[in-house]
């Protein structure tokens, strides 16, 4: 395994610069994962070898440029287990996957009686979407709260879920908790209620194996900068019977059959959601990312980050003063670690640590209303991926150590 | 100019490439410009340095791509004279800044008895969703038609332009007919009716000047990628006071001053129309594109591509059988030249050019009420850039020619 992470290592450049004079430790990878530079050699190549606009040309670049666009659709569908490359979507981003399915499939199935049903744990982007679409529907937009353990409240899940309940909306790990949720079993319950469910994986998709049949969701949202992919490029997956009735949100070349000055008939699905030129140079480096994770391997993966996450969590547990998020047992706690040291802002212990070159996040994680549950305006959260090693581990211990003697001496 | 052309040239390997054993003529950037390596660079060197999701981060990695991904803004702002970068959103498309506005603004001041006012020669990109917003609100939808020699009819416009007319949206570059309609004149009309204008500048950004303020138009879209830059990033600029009072379409992280179980509370502009983690790679290779623009000079870029078109307007004409469509008159036309060569399809064409290694587009270039409007279906369509040649030209029409010639044997 040493050998593997020194492979690996060499793949991503900037883990060898410095931050403020010190070995960079990047521990945002919830944020954003770095990129290999395969991933950037497979774009830089598409575009000094193969550039050209997808689908309307029929000249030997846009062909070639055509069929690397749609072969990595088949790629993505393969990666999660999709039927078949027409149920996958490209998108900007997780967010506008998720603001599709809310903008298009929301306001084709929800009406005034009818609940949408989220977490309290989630992001965002998985959340004002359908507040909004709640707000525009005069549907109720409930909340599943947390166990005593900061995990997801499955009785409260049960209790909440009934037949007014037309969506089901989840991340299938939560950006700050730490915790995987039970998909299979969720899908499994909202489905007997006629429910749909849409199932936010930016968190999980770089960090597990997917398999959207097998886990029976509707709709799947995922962004390729979280991945090992470039930024600008997401996917949403839809079960094709539904993909099928959603009408189009945005409007322009690629995505129709044929216009008049008064009428404009649509393209099938995926192609009717991707108006315009699409974010080819972004697929390009989406296909590169999933074939470096296939070579890697999910299950490698999964271990490798269980490994450390192991050898983290109980020595941060040991910390005097230090509140972990989410399950304090390593077992159910996953690669994102939200914490607290007593008396410390989190902006400051993560001023403190980058000082030391540790990069982690400090703020609400684009989750106020969980923050508001946790009681907290905000917390330090570092996460990890397969290429931070045992020893980074030990060193980022070593860092917040030393940030709170820093500050407990000043104070 | 040779040894500036030499210099170029090395700028962008795509263009040494081979294409069915001949040298590529690359003449389809209407649809896509091609990218130089200083772009693919930068792109790279950002990933390999300063990787990190902006806006969110308190450590230094996050502040140098915000401080990067903010800085291209200024770039762009000053690129086209915009009075602020504030005045600056970030989109995936020209064709998403449309639906931006068109969705956002255009929800917001049109009423049913209002008109909008576009053109024929508009892209389905500046078409449908102005089609969709008339839908929606029951406004009417009109179309400015051509004058004989197919350029925009201003005395049309004149007429058609009144007092109902909320809004006027027309492309400064026609991407079929090679016109460049007068923007500025077209918009003091507007205003005097109190109508807002909004521009669809892909076809021109890349091939003038442009002034926002000078012009005052009220929004102007743009996309990267016809401007040397990469595909999946756009911009929309609009005047600050209308940005201010326009509601955001997409919701998520990023763009949100606050959120609650019930409520969202939005950041100002631009931020609020950029949900999600935006694409940042993107926007690094825009501002390299700018810089290289910016380095080759728009009134250089704009002259050789007039040598062009001067070479090869006349040489075209002089092709027995062969109709240019939109001015004949050379000084009106720029460097889009739409064609179709008599009894041929134009895929046809396309598909003999390709065998040439000379590669155009066929079709109907996303505008089908025009195609209509010229009695078509469908053209072949030469485009120009500043990195094409004179001799480019002169075996452009050698093989338009050959093409012929061929056909003509066959028949």
């Amino acid at each position: 395994m040493a050998n593997k992470f020194e492979t690996i290592a060499k793949d991503f450049p900037i883990l060898s610069r410095r931050v403020n004079s010190e070995p960079l430790l990047y521990l945002d990878n919830a944020a954003t994962s770095q990129t290999p530079n395969q991933v950037l050699e497979r774009i830089s190549d598409f575009y000094q070898t193969s550039n050209a606009n997808v689908h309307r040309g029929v000249y030997t670049l846009a062909n070639e440029a055509t069929e690397a666009y749609e072969q990595v659709r088949e790629k993505v569908a393969a990666f999660i287990h999709a039927p078949n490359a027409k149920s996958i979507v490209y998108t900007r981003s997780t967010t506008e996957s998720l603001n599709l399915i809310a903008s298009s499939f929301g306001d084709l199935v929800v009406n005034q009686d009818d609940e949408i049903l989220i977490t309290i744990m989630e992001h965002h982007s998985n959340l004002i979407p359908w507040q909004q679409l709640a707000k525009r529907t005069h549907a109720k937009l409930r909340y599943v709260m947390l166990t005593d353990d900061q995990t997801l409240d499955l009785q409260d899940f049960r209790k909440k879920l009934n037949e007014h309940t037309k969506i089901v909306s989840v991340a299938q790990t939560s950006n700050v908790l730490g915790v995987t949720n039970p998909i299979k079993l969720i899908a499994k319950l909202a489905h007997e209620k006629h429910a749909y469910v849409v199932v936010d994986a930016a968190q999980s998709v770089a960090h597990q194996k997917i398999d959207v049949q097998d886990l029976n969701v509707d709709f799947l949202a995922f962004s390729g900068h979280k991945m090992l992919g470039p930024t600008g490029i997401g996917v949403l997956f839809g079960k094709p019977e539904l993909l099928k009735v959603m009408p189009p949100i945005q409007f322009g070349g690629e995505m129709i059959e044929n216009v008049t000055q008064t009428q404009a008939k649509w393209q099938q699905a995926p192609w009717k959601f991707e108006a315009g030129t699409p974010n080819i140079g972004g697929v390009i480096g989406l296909g590169a990312a999933i074939d470096y994770l296939k070579a890697i391997g999910m299950p490698w993966i999964e271990a490798t980050e269980r490994e450390l996450i192991e050898r983290l969590l109980p020595e941060l547990e040991q910390v005097a003063g230090l509140t972990i998020y989410g399950p304090q047992n390593v077992v159910q706690h996953n690669g994102i670690v939200a914490f607290n040291l007593k008396n410390l802002h989190p902006h400051d212990v993560a001023t403190g640590l980058d000082m030391l070159g540790v990069e982690v996040r400090a703020g609400h994680h684009c989750a106020q209303p969980l923050m508001t549950t946790l009681g907290v305006e905000a917390t330090v959260r570092a996460s990890l991926s397969f290429y931070n090693s045992l020893t980074d581990m030990d060193r980022f211990v070593y860092a917040v150590k030393m940030v709170k003697e820093f500050f407990d001496r000043e104070s």
